[in-house]
């Protein structure tokens, strides 16, 4: 059985992680055949969005504990992950990766990457094991691994951050996957374009079977 | 293109709707081709339940606002449902189904259920257009309309109640679902058994299939 570890950035798309995007992720993980366990750091949010008016909220909520909603409660610290354990590791999308899992929606190309974050995709990467990452993630990668081939899907200030990390973008429509076979990472833009939940679906779908191929 | 009205009961199955069921109801309405609308009511959750530690926290949260987050920020107030607008209604399951929508968790056969939660079930019955429940949700409808067919999965104790309130109970398997045709009622077990998401994802694809099929 294929093992996965998928890391969640919180539960919402406006603030953690893009639900339809983490849910069908795990679900093209188990109908391709693997198992998976589910990680998130052990951090306050950015901040908490109104999923309706979209401003900010007063509450204050925890990545971790957010995250286990999506999990039914089943999840772990990032903090604890090992490489040994896992044989691909899959990011999710959401603005919960650009805003809690590292700062790219505030500070662009000089963002700063959560500790946990970059010490799993290092170790991954190094050990060379294969990387999924969906709709915004992908950045993350570029960020700490720099000279990979990914894509967002058409967006062109993304895709120029993206070159500025001294990674390379190729541009995707909905459901399509980019494989970069030296480094074996594989990328989909989801909801980076105007995308249908099915649409998702055969993203997530795509990217998982490509992930496994690797495995 | 078949309209559903998919109603949430918050986002996380200890307080409110529970993710993967949700989400998987909508992807199998659109890969089935329909469209959805999706409802909750502007209510206070009962409480909020930390999903790690199973415990309450102090914090409020709003039905309507929390739900809007498996929705996208495209979500409308319960209130505001009218039948004539849909050709289908679909209940995921959660506890928030029990907590919120519905009083089930605390009262058992004696709870009150959510007047806007009545009318829309009740509309959609008296119009003699299709309603899915998965999970839980199918005591909710139960609680509603009294003598219909319908599946929680295996739970003994659910199933009594079920049949204390008029009901009939038919005992079933993952991904299986029950057709009650005269009332034009579809049900799933989903996680009333201990399943995988793939297998969430078979009842909902079923489930809806045989909604679409009254269409």
């Amino acid at each position: 059985m294929k093992k996965v570890a998928v890391v969640l950035s919180g539960n919402g798309v406006f603030d953690g992680s893009e639900i339809h995007e983490a849910t069908l992720t795990l679900y093209a993980i188990v109908k391709n055949g693997g198992i998976y366990e589910i990680f998130a750091p052990d951090i306050d949010q950015h901040h908490v969005i109104n999923h309706i008016t979209g401003e900010p909220m007063t509450q204050k909520r925890n990545v971790l504990v957010e995250s286990a909603r999506i999990a039914r409660g089943k999840i772990k610290n990032l903090a604890d992950f090992k490489a040994a354990d896992f044989d691909a590791l899959i990011f999710p999308g959401g603005f919960g990766v650009a805003k809690n899992l590292c700062t790219y929606a505030f500070d662009g190309v000089n963002c700063k990457v959560n500790k946990d974050v970059e010490k799993a995709i290092v170790s991954m990467h190094s050990a060379k094991k294969p990387i999924g990452a969906l709709c915004i993630s992908p950045v993350l990668l570029a960020k700490v691994l720099g000279a990979i081939n990914i894509t967002i899907g058409m967006d062109k200030n993304t895709a120029g951050d993206i070159k500025n990390l001294g990674a390379m973008h190729t541009e995707t429509n909905h459901g399509e996957i980019v494989i970069d076979k030296m480094n074996k990472i594989v990328t989909t833009p989801c909801y980076m374009l105007n995308a249908t939940i099915a649409q998702i679906g055969d993203g997530a779908n795509n990217l998982v079977k490509a992930v496994f191929d690797f495995v």
